[in-house]
């Protein structure tokens, strides 16, 4: 496969998802980074430019000269993260796909409904593809999960739990501390808890199990004095089929530091998986003893062999997971001879149900908890 | 401590929770058995007397006859033990109070909020103590949680989460499976799970938090068809003062056999605990490194210390914690040259509060999930 | 089953292990405590005994007093446990078996391999029973692998390891610890660490595997300065049949507190268990996912069964498991009209193959660690 | 930091070990593949190149060729990776080294303690740094445990454990498992487990602790029929000081994926960490509760957090630990503005030290377990 030529917009000094980008666009090789808008500040994104080894006649200070410069290169950008707060996100993805360039997002899809809505119009009107990164779809025993509900080893699904606890924003953050400030602005964010990590573990859910949500309903609270958005999320999930789901996505657990677990219940079967520990599925039939299934390990199946890159007992993590989703938008570009718009694995339907799902429990929150139909 | 008499209804062969109340009542040496009426069956109620080493002058087939006739003999006995279905531990319970009689009684408290009012107004009039065995805040780790938040090493609660997961009724029972039967038909047992289980993670959460709640919203669901009980229940708790908590009851969550958890989230701190390797609590300080505080361990506190019987790494388990309820038990009992009306660890108004739980969250669930003040 | 009369030597108070013994034998209620010598100080015996509920005429403070007045009682008792310091074993042992009292005594079984040889010849002289309490061989889970492995459901053994990792013995131990001091002098327990738990991790080992040992090696350590017993002890067996075992016990091992683990793998799977956790064992059949049998679980095989009390899920620990013992040992005196010598489940033969061990590996660490023939 | 151009020789269609160094060379955008000896049949050679991305003039089908030319090139390489099997490397490493051309090597440095002193030689000779990639010690939570230990955390060492435990070599292998053919080959691999994963174990309690052994005593042992190489090893190692150490690594301990653990107890404290879940390290200081301390967490310390990518709770795996040994060689060439020799942080001294134990367990087998001083 071809190395492709990647863009970014954000990551400048400082930020923290921004690396996790680069490196989850090195580790399986498919990717170049040769042209970014760091910063708004044109000082910072040439600084970081520099650092990042981004020539300067490819280093931008602004978003929209970047699409449009790049787009006229014949050697121009394949594909281009975006990797900024939230609110940021529809209108960069806009400028490069109205170029037809390819768009790789971090999460949440948007700020707000509507910029979600407003996204996917232009992603509908252009041949660039959407990549959204929901990165947690990319662990290898979540693909294990998913195939075996697809297959039936569950049966029928009952309850799904899927919580994302962390304490970080236990207290008040320090003034400095800019990823939480603008994560806890609801200008920027669109949201707390619920939109940083209760969209990772509604996505997480909705991937595992192909399940479609009819409805919800959601309590919000903010338990930190002052704090504008909500720091800890409760939603109930009223699936298709009868199956009920619940979230909960915390920030002020104390003791938790990137606690996603997701659980399935069904008719047959369960499964039980943690992030913090990602390499292994406990998988219980119904009167059986649980079982251990291990990435790259005797019970894995083939959705998560072709997600491996290393042998069992040599744990992959957090970028692993992240460069899968890297390589499978590589190869989804690839396969164009031109772009074209296609369904990505993780993209602007995925996105804009994330952004249904925010919008659906700020909606019922501040309805005392009302059921509200999706 | 002088040995105790004891008496038990209920608990004859085939019967689950019985066996565990006698082994309970024998660990510390504070009981001996010595009357019963053991089944309602004359026939089978004697020929478990005789297997148990009761004599036959004390083997009864009805339980009034055994208030009766205990009452009246010099060497009759201080308490009773109270082992049946639920719905029958309201008249028996009536019955030995009546003759001012020490009672233990098995949770719930009742099958019916009705019959557990009636129960306190006879243990009010009765100079016999009621105790009710909610035998999960025995573990000495429970009490060490109880102690750390009441002396504020959690700082202020924010939220409480209980959870009690089995799978024991995933499916329709066998015909013959008597425990089955008999919890999941409503008239015997005034509710499914959330009258077998979420009465003891309401219990575990009030006990240890010592919060009071004032509203709750639940849902109950059968999973199973033709179940008219409830097999799954989710309870969201107002505390006074704030707190969150959230309880989830299943007997259908695969992969499950008795695995009742609790968390308490505070403003300076946390704590994990797992019924299922009791011996250990995780205890979390709000910027320090988890700790493993293990019974009899270093870090243990004279509240756990004073309920501790072996070294720490020598795991106790369920029947100590149980006995612990017996131990308690007696010593009230001891302390009293004659009988007399006194609050017990866990007694009648702990019995009442879990009636009226069960209670509410049955009308909540009968209302669309509707707040329900307590 | 009648109640069995039982008699205790050692354990007053202040004393760890008779109070484990009492609790043992009182858990399934075989056996009442209605005789005891509980201290070599007459003052002190006669109070522990009134605390204990043993009357005052069956309180002694001779150990061969006690052996022939209850001998010559027609309700004497039809049992003694030893509880004493080690060297003391083999002489109490002797009086009691001399008048055909069944013996119940803590392990390891003397403080010599001359004292083992003398009470074997005095066991085989007596109509008395000797059963010795390698306590670790009640647990359920023991009991499935013991079955598991005489199955074959492991292959032909390749390797055993039994570990025994304590660490209160990291430091010189504070004068008034009672434990500590009979436990360090050579004199009183025989040997150190490699008496005191390395001969129940190699009790354990031989009695899950069923394996002879033909010869071993063994490197003793004093870790504390002054300690004039090992603390530290590292072992290799050699058994028949071609396994290889390793044994590491140590009491100066910081942060672990009673760390008994055994691991056994085969031609065809491994077993893996840990006594701080002990309802579980971790079984891998080679080319399967390992699998969690539960204690009462679903693939709970009958010898686990047979000494499971309580439901999957509820924890049983160390005192069950012990008790399992004594209602074993109640159950082969029971089953004797008159009593006569008979193999019990642990017991003489363990017991010498214990001190033979302990006498191996002092011999072998003295001479430098050389191989030396059982 | 430059981009450094690096060649590997090794590595073709259907390794192991050469994707992992090809990755742990990308993840932090420290080198660029260029060149490469992909395979000694000049066919396979230039297929692999092809699908690498390394231009056809750079691919090379003999490593002296490859040495030689890229030598001479203005663009020539700045590093080699080795990634044969162990009996070319030194031949290999030498012929770069011979070019002042910097290798990385993987372990264990070469197949016999002869070839491994020629490649000293030849390294003292070179201005090229040699690296060899024991990559266990690129772990934060190792990077952590050392310097614990070398600030007196666990005060003076008594003991240490270091496990390596797989499974997958515990019956024959099928005759197409080129791993396994290559690795059971003696002349190939110049021993077994105690070089395939011995060295790795041996490594990494040195690397922690910093002692210095001064002799030990080790049984090698082929547990599958056939076999001519060690799947079974089991060394006792004494420091200098008075620490002792043990390793166990073997192949054939079902139900290990790649379970290599690390303990070191010392007078004050304990350190435990296992690599298939290496963000954590326990730590128990004599006196207090055991920690969990995470790598990213509170208290993790400034050596972890120099090797750490991301925040706590998500999990770095393998591939990371490897990368930062590509980042820190790469750190080293980098700081030369020519090649001169130096030291870097695991490399020709620590390959001696490794080839030298291999040896010595060879000779002690041999000798029935003898003593051998290092």
């Amino acid at each position: 496969m071809a190395l492709l030529k990647l863009g970014m917009v954000g990551g400048g000094q400082g930020a923290f998802i921004g690396g996790v980008h680069r490196m989850a666009s090195r580790l399986d090789g498919c990717f170049e980074l040769v042209a970014g808008a760091f910063a708004s500040d044109p000082a910072r994104a040439h600084a970081s430019a520099e650092i990042l080894g981004v020539s300067a006649d490819r280093s931008y200070a602004d978003y929209r000269e970047m699409a449009t410069a790049e787009a006229a290169r014949p050697d121009g950008i394949d594909a281009v993260s975006i990797v900024t707060p939230n609110h940021l996100h529809g209108p960069i993805a806009e400028a490069f796909l109205a170029q037809d360039i390819n768009v790789i997002c971090d999460k949440p899809m948007t700020a707000t409904l509507a910029q979600a809505r407003s996204l996917m119009l232009a992603a509908e009107a252009s041949k660039g593809h959407f990549f959204l990164t929901h990165n947690y779809t990319g662990y290898p025993m979540i693909r294990q999960a998913q195939q075996m509900v697809s297959e039936g080893a569950l049966g029928n699904i009952r309850i799904v739990e899927a919580n994302y606890l962390q304490d970080w924003l236990s207290e008040a953050p320090a003034p400095d501390n800019k990823q939480a400030a603008w994560r806890t602005d609801p200008a920027q964010s669109g949201g707390g808890a619920i939109g940083d990590i209760g969209t990772h573990a509604y996505n997480l859910a909705c991937f595992v199990t192909g399940l479609r949500t009819t409805r919800l309903n959601a309590t919000l609270q903010a338990h930190v004095a002052g704090r504008t958005v909500d720091d800890d999320a409760r939603v109930t999930l009223q699936f298709d089929g009868g199956a009920r789901g619940h979230i909960w996505a915390s920030q002020v657990a104390v003791g938790n530091e990137n606690n996603l677990t997701l659980a399935i219940y069904g008719t047959k079967g369960s499964i039980k998986w943690a992030q913090e520990n990602p390499n292994i599925l406990l998988f219980t039939k119904l009167g059986d003893a649980p079982q251990m299934i291990t990435r790259g390990g005797v019970a894995a199946h083939p959705s998560a062999a072709a997600v491996t890159r290393i042998p069992a007992g040599h744990p992959e993590g957090y970028l692993e997971a992240f460069a899968t989703l890297y390589r499978e938008a590589a190869e989804v570009i690839a396969a164009n001879s031109e772009p074209t718009r296609k369904s990505a694995v993780i993209g602007i339907k995925q996105g804009l149900d994330g952004m249904r799902f925010v919008d659906a429990c700020q909606r019922s929150s501040d309805d005392g908890g009302a059921w509200i139909a999706l």
